[in-house]
């Protein structure tokens, strides 16, 4: 069974998923890399920039579940590019000729254009529909695999709301931003829909998985 | 060294410490007592009701540093009682006869009223000041021993923005209450004036302390 998962999603502390003033410069605003230090430090992450050394621990372990089990991507406009990349008909995200993806993606954008084909078997499209209308795409492109909801905020929100994501790992980072764009709000009660664990990390981080119940 | 304290103060994921629709009945609104039942299952709360039995890990042991060290407590007027209770002379607090603090409890109101004697060493004192006098007030009380800031949230957050915090244990409940009296706002970047350790109970509460760094 094909599931719609959200993975290593990182908040603040106050519920912000990213900090304000975002541009092509600052992809997370004044957040920075605050809310990422904690995948940084890992071999996971290590390895895959060529660098030695890294924690082992429970840290990496989340984040190597990225890539097993996934077969399509959704993200949101806003994890696809800067405010306005919509005015660039030459960006291709953020991520360069080969992006981390390696599966078909989905961007939901009001603004669709043609699909842009990458390297190593990542495909962007983009289409201007809602939430559970673009899990039935990304599942038909999904091979019988899961799916990753991978961000912002607002749009792992919309499914969420829509009662459409079967498990979510979220990662607490001890900060306050203070400003940006919340994951929590409008989703009061949620969590009876899930089994919810919580489990903190040497790295200062709170892991939380939201297994959703059986029917 | 007298330290400000806040104690194992309970909120939601999303950063509520109380939830909407305050009264009598109801102190903490649509949240009922889902913020506290981590503590409501411990050995040390069932022992203050009579009953045996209750978890004895690390939920209990925070909890247990509710009394030893205490010299005095500050609360906020949404704390003392529900709204309105400055139209009931009689009104003495939440807590019957015998109050569970033990110690003078200064309670800030815009409408201050003549101190409160109660059973067991609570006495009740109203003062219309800001967070300093008042800490200033609590501390003169509190015979060289620590001051509990006890909540509620606007309270604690007003003393967090003052800078007059030294000791924070904050419990971040898994639940989503949505709407209610939020904790976190306006407090962009106050984790770096602590060391921040969090710990996840298998309750399924993550507990947090916020140690002042030294100057």
């Amino acid at each position: 069974m094909s599931l719609c998962r959200v993975q290593h999603f990182s908040v603040s502390l106050d519920g912000f998923a990213t900090g304000e003033g975002l541009s092509r410069e600052e992809p997370f605003g004044h957040a920075g890399e605050r809310l990422h230090e904690w995948m940084l430090a890992t071999r996971w992450w290590r390895q895959s920039t060529g660098e030695p050394g890294g924690s082992g621990g429970i840290d990496d372990a989340f984040l190597r579940l990225f890539e097993p089990g996934i077969g399509a991507e959704i993200m949101g406009a806003g994890k696809f590019g800067p405010p306005g990349w919509q005015e660039d008909p030459d960006w291709k995200g953020w991520w360069g000729p080969n992006p981390p993806f390696h599966t078909p993606v989905f961007v939901l954008t009001h603004r669709p254009r043609a699909p842009v084909e990458m390297e190593g078997r990542t495909t962007f499209h983009f289409l201007d529909v809602p939430p559970a209308e673009a899990l039935a795409a990304a599942r038909a492109a999904a091979s019988g695999q899961d799916v990753r909801v991978g961000g912002g905020a607002t749009i792992i929100r919309d499914f969420l709301a829509a009662g459409l994501v079967d498990h979510m790992h979220v990662a607490v980072v001890p900060i306050l931003l203070g400003r940006g764009v919340r994951l929590w709000d409008g989703l009061e009660g949620i969590e009876k829909e899930y089994a919810v664990e919580s489990v903190s990390s040497p790295s200062g981080v709170t892991h939380m998985t939201f297994t959703r119940k059986d029917p």
